[in-house]
Order: C-alpha cells, then structure tokens, then sequence
C-alpha cells in the first residue's frame, strides 16, 4: 500500500471528516457469547470455530420494546424486508401459550361435510404454499404528541417474514365446506382463547395455516405450532396457535369484533368487521434519533398495503410541498413491505421528510388532517396517516408533532 | 362441538390412522429459556408476557453440524427460501475475527484515480441496494459412501440471506477504477487474511458490499461487520470481513486460487477460477432420516444456480425412467435458491427418487456418471450431480449409494 491514502470524500463535496449520520441505540447493550468484543488486530488473532448456531456482534443489539400486551419492532434498525423472527411484533392477549407439537390438534367442524381433526404432522402432508407478507396490528399507531420517538414507536407493530403452511382452501375441501357457510370462528389454544369470525370468502382466497417462518418452525410468539394467515388483514385476525375452526352462515359476534376492533367513524356510527390495512409508509432513515449531516441522504423506508401491491412510494422533503417518486426494491410483492429509496441532498436547513405510499388500487396514505376529516378520531385502529419527520438546522432528527383533537 | 369427529383421513384413502411421515433430528434437544414445555391446557394458564427478544419453542432445535473448518445448514429441517441468520453455513479458514465497527475500515487502492479508506458508515452512506440470493461453498459436496446422511451432511454449505449493502459499481466510481484495470485482490481480516483475486467485470456487474443480513446487521460468522457478495460465484470469493480492495491488471495468485480452490479436470489439466456454481437441486423431503409412509407425499426441495434464474424442476420417481415437472414456488429470483414442490403418490414399493433443476442458460444438472465423464473424478469442487434418494419398502428413506472410483 504505497500509494498516498486519503480519508473517504463525501458522495459532492460536504463535511471534511468522515463523521457521518449514525444512529445511537435507545436500548441497552446485550453481549452475546461466542465472539469477543473487538482484538486490537483480528488478523492476529485465530477467532472462535464454526459452531452449532452463529450469534449476533457483540456491538449489535436490536430488540422489541415491549410492554404487558405487545412488543414492537426495531424498524430504525432494520434493513430490506425480512424481520429477524426474534425481533417479529408480539400482540397477545394472555401470554404466550406453552403447546406440544406431539400433542396439537387442529379441530374443524361446523358447516362441513366432515369433521375432522388434524395434527400436526397432517397438516404438513398437504401441498404447502410459501409467501412473504406483513402482518400488522390495527392497533399500529401513535399520536404525534412528542418529537422524541422513534419509527417502532410510532409502528413497530408491522413485521414481515416468509411463511410456509397449506392453503386453507385446500383443508376447506378436505371437509368439505357446505356451500352454504358464509363464516368461520377461529379460535387460538392461549389462555385468552382468542377468536374471531372470518367471511368464508376469505378463506378460499388467500387465507392459510401456517407452520413454519423465515425457513424454520414458527416461532412460539408467533403462534407456534401452527397459525391462522390471512394475508392484509388485521394482525388479531390471523388467530395463533389455532385450535378450532367452526363453519357458520353468520358472524359469530366475539368479544374482540364487538367491543374491541371495531372504530367509530363519523356522525356516532361504528366501523365494524374493517378488516383489511390501508396502504401506509414511514421513512425508518433518517428518524429519530438520527443526528444528520449536510449532504447527501439516503431516505429509506418500508410501505405496504393489505389491499395489495405497492404501486408507488413518493417523497417529500420540502414538508409537502413537493413530491418525488421512490425508488421500489423489486421484487414488489403482493400484501408485502416494500423497501423504498430516495436520494436527497440536504442543504442544512430546517425542513420535514415524509413519504406516501400508494397502492395497485389507487389508493394513496392520506395526512393525519385527511383522515380525521374522514373518520373523526375514533380509536386508535386502522390510522395510517402520513409520518413527517422534522429535521432541525443542527441535523437533529424528530418526530413532527401535530395536532390532535 | 356436538358432532361426531374423525381423525384424520389421509388424502385418498390409504393409512387407516393418523400417523404420518416425520423427520426425526439427529441432534440433542436444546432447552430455551422463556417457553415453558407444553402445559396439559394452555387455554387455562397465562403465559410469558411480550419480550424484548423471541425463543424458538423448546421442542424445535435445528442445529448447524459443526467440524473445525465449517458449519453446514440443516436443509432437511427447512421450509422455503430463507436460512435463519444463525443457521446460515459457515466456512472460514482461521476462525471469526472479532471486528469493533467503530473503527473497522476497507482501504480502496491499486489502480484507481482516487485511494481512499471507508468507514461502516461512510459504507452505509451510499445508495443501498438488497437482494435475496444464495451463497454456496464449492466444496459443498459430499460422496455417495453410505446411505445414513441427510441433506445437510450432503450439501449443507449453501444457505440463502436478504442481503442488504452498496453496489461495488457504486464504490468503484467513487474511487475512479483505472479502465486498464482488469482483476482486483479481496482481502479479509480473520486470521488466514483471506484473499481471492476478482475479475472486474464482476465487480462493474452485480458484486455488492454488504452490511445487513435478513433484516439486520450481517452475523459475525458471515463476515461482520461487511463482506463482499458476488451472487452466484463460489462462497470463498465473497471475501468476509472485508478490510482491503487492491485494483491491478492481473490476477495475484493467492494461495486460495492456486494451491486450494481449483479443480483437476480430464488429462492432467487444472480448472483456475472456476467461479459460478453450476446449477443443482435436492430433495429436501423425504430424505434421510424420514420414515415414509405409503399414500400421497408433497416432496420438496431447492434448486439454484450461479448463472441466473431456475427455469425448471424435474423430478423422477422410478430412479430416473420418467420425469415430470415440479412446482415452482414464485417469485423464481436470479442466482437464489427456488423451492420445488411435486405431489407424489407412493405405492409403497422400493423405488429411487430424485431432481434436477435447469437454468436460464439452458443448463440442466448431470448426474454423477456424466459429471465424472466429463470431469474426472478430480477434486470435491463443483460437484453438483443428482441426488438420489432410495425409498425402500418399509418406508426408510435413504442416500443412495453410487460407483465412486
């Protein structure tokens, strides 16, 4: 290495040194084994043998922010569209139940010509499909009320992985759905006994049983040994560690469509059975915490719709004023989080960031103002307004308040 | 549930019980924390409350099989295209470096208008790209010596991520690539600094710097905190660990290129930068160590290859008399592993099982007797004939044994 080195230039000129945007963990530091924190020169150094399962850097320490009912993911720290499954949302309702796959049993009765039970092992004999979808709580949403949260505050309770399991469509005709059904229950196995009622219809599109995630067993928070998938819908609806499904001609009114998951609209109405997620974006860099420099910026983010495919995904960096198409992440795929990139050169002064997403529907995110014109303020499910981020003179990064009545 | 149940009836008739085909894992049982084993009804006590990290359940416990040099996936106990982060291959010749990415650094130079040094975040500055593809070893083979290996033991190095990190086109502009430079050096810090002498063209084409792996930041076992990526090409070259990129006019004749990783072909002649892995499938399941049982059986399984797209799956269930196409799990993506499906119904005879993928090339997968034909029988490098599975009547399911002299 003879040749003069330089320090790394900046993408047009810019700052001088090489100190650039870096996001600081809010979470504590978590060391893992097997790899030691840095030597002075790893080339001197021989390093651990291959082992049984690898282990993440002892300086990366991604985690779920969790509370009593739910766990959000890290999407500031996250890139592409796969979420690790340790770091997927947790939303339940009383714990994670403990199941034994030896022992589980899949109970579909009702409206069929044939009642029967499954296991597990049965349920893996059928042809398998495998998709890579989001899954969101309609409950995914915070109000604009402080600068100093983060995109999984704000909607960490959106994940996606690859998921493997039968079409429920094929199961549907292995009992042989009556013509007639027009609903189903499906009901979890955990000690909330979770259920809710589900247009048939649902059922023979796209709706599936799932067994396996991001390539392995699905994981225990995730409704091991086997879930529910309804692809787009509402997180709540994809019913985990499914025990029984029961065929019906009419809703079955539970708990959780009567007094919870409904919303209230305008004029004292209720919005029930709104089971689909509107299209919704956010940009996850630069959030905050971000301390930006001038300069070029990568602007990267996540958008999604449950009606489908993301056709668009465009940027403004001028608070609205003006708006600039994104670059997509192929493959873009149906029901999915799709990555977007947007290049942009800040100048240094205050302004706000904010993407919108449309979808193969037509349908564009709207502002927060949009959706309570529309909606009123209702509860907090299905709220999938616009995210601007606030970017201040000195390179702080926040969450743009805005008001709320 | 006042109807009469069923168990189970297998798909046309057949077994009389619900008993079905499993694989049972040839690892001990590894007890994770959080989950509790299976409670007698998990419908009548809470479970764990949402964390900040998820387990696997208790009673899954896929595990990488571990020598002194490598690490291979456990492919037999996977669904679908990705391979969990801490699942993925390992190949490393002194061991996993221990790298602070506070003050990791890659050096850019040879002959480029421009040396320059970057840090992880001046990598992470640039334009992003990600893509899912697989990485593979090229001594990912094992012989047909006897029949009690699983796909893991036969070709477990190869594993598929999202990868995420900058195109090196990208770096290659910034440092101003000399025209007349037609081979670069890559260079890794573990402690066999690890070199691999590139053709540029690659690097102008689709070779990438990668920081992330399946969501977050790349393992340390697969080159943390960034590792070159060249899609398709054997694993070694993805230089892990990147520390140091020299541009010249000619190969360097590492060690890596010369003594190791080359391939003896037919009258004494040696095959040097043998890059791109040729195309290949397996039958994931059933394989061993499956017991089958007789009736309808979804055999599955992955085809890749390094020179583009999967166009097609064959399979043959009479040791290779017929063939008939599989299923092909969309969206089908250029250099990545592509899951195969195809309905089999077993008579309960003995009878041979096997795959053979074919490429957008037009390529298709020897067998071993055409590969030794052509090839000789040379080194384990670049094998990548037709596994074959023997189903014998009592429904063991194990690798066929083949002349190897």
């Amino acid at each position: 290495m003879s040749q003069k080195m330089t320090r790394r230039r900046l993408l047009l000129g810019g700052a001088a040194t090489a100190a650039v945007a870096m996001v600081k963990s809010s979470f504590g530091k978590m060391v893992q084994t097997g790899i030691p924190e840095a030597a002075i020169d790893p080339t001197k150094q021989v390093g651990p043998l291959p082992g049984i399962l690898g282990t993440r850097s002892p300086f990366e320490h991604p985690q779920r922010k969790a509370s009593l009912t739910s766990s959000q993911t890290p999407l500031q720290d996250l890139y592409g569209i796969i979420t690790p499954s340790d770091l997927h949302f947790e939303r339940h309702h009383a714990g994670v139940p403990a199941i034994d796959p030896n022992t589980y049993e899949l109970t579909i009765h009702g409206m069929v010509d044939r009642p029967t039970v499954f296991t597990l092992a049965d349920l893996k004999r059928f042809p398998s499909v495998s998709r890579i979808c989001f899954i969101e709580c309609s409950g995914n949403f915070r109000k604009p009320d402080k600068e100093t949260i983060t995109p999984q505050d704000i909607c960490g309770l959106t994940s996606q992985s690859e998921w493997t399991g039968v079409m429920l469509s094929t199961i549907f005709r292995e009992v042989g759905v009556d013509p007639k059904a027009t609903w189903f229950l499906a009901e979890g196995s955990d000690a909330a006994v979770m259920t809710r009622s589900i247009p048939v219809s649902k059922g023979w599109d796209d709706a599936m049983i799932v067994y396996a995630q991001n390539g392995e067993a699905i994981r225990p928070q995730q409704g091991y040994p086997a879930r529910l998938l309804l692809p787009g819908w509402e997180g709540n609806t994809s019913i985990k560690w499914l025990r029984r499904i029961e065929l019906s001609d009419g809703p079955f009114m539970t708990r959780e469509e009567t007094s919870k998951y409904t919303e209230p609209v305008k004029d004292g109405k209720i919005r029930q059975f709104s089971f689909t997620m509107d299209a919704r974006s956010i940009i996850t860099y630069p959030a905050y915490p971000v301390q930006l420099q001038k300069g070029w910026v990568e602007i990267r983010g996540i958008a999604w719709s449950g009606r489908g495919r993301i056709t668009g995904v465009e940027v403004s960096t001028n608070a609205g004023k003006t708006w600039q198409a994104a670059r997509l992440q192929e493959p873009v795929m149906d029901k999915a989080h799709t990555y977007f990139r947007y290049l942009w050169q800040w100048d240094g002064d205050t302004t706000e960031i904010m993407s919108r997403a449309t979808d193969e529907t037509g349908y564009t995110q709207p502002s927060l103002k949009e959706l309570i014109a529309a909606r009123g303020i209702g509860t907090g499910y299905h709220l999938n307004p616009v995210t601007a981020w606030l970017v201040k003179r000195g390179g702080e990064v926040v969450y743009r308040p805005e008001k709320w009545k």
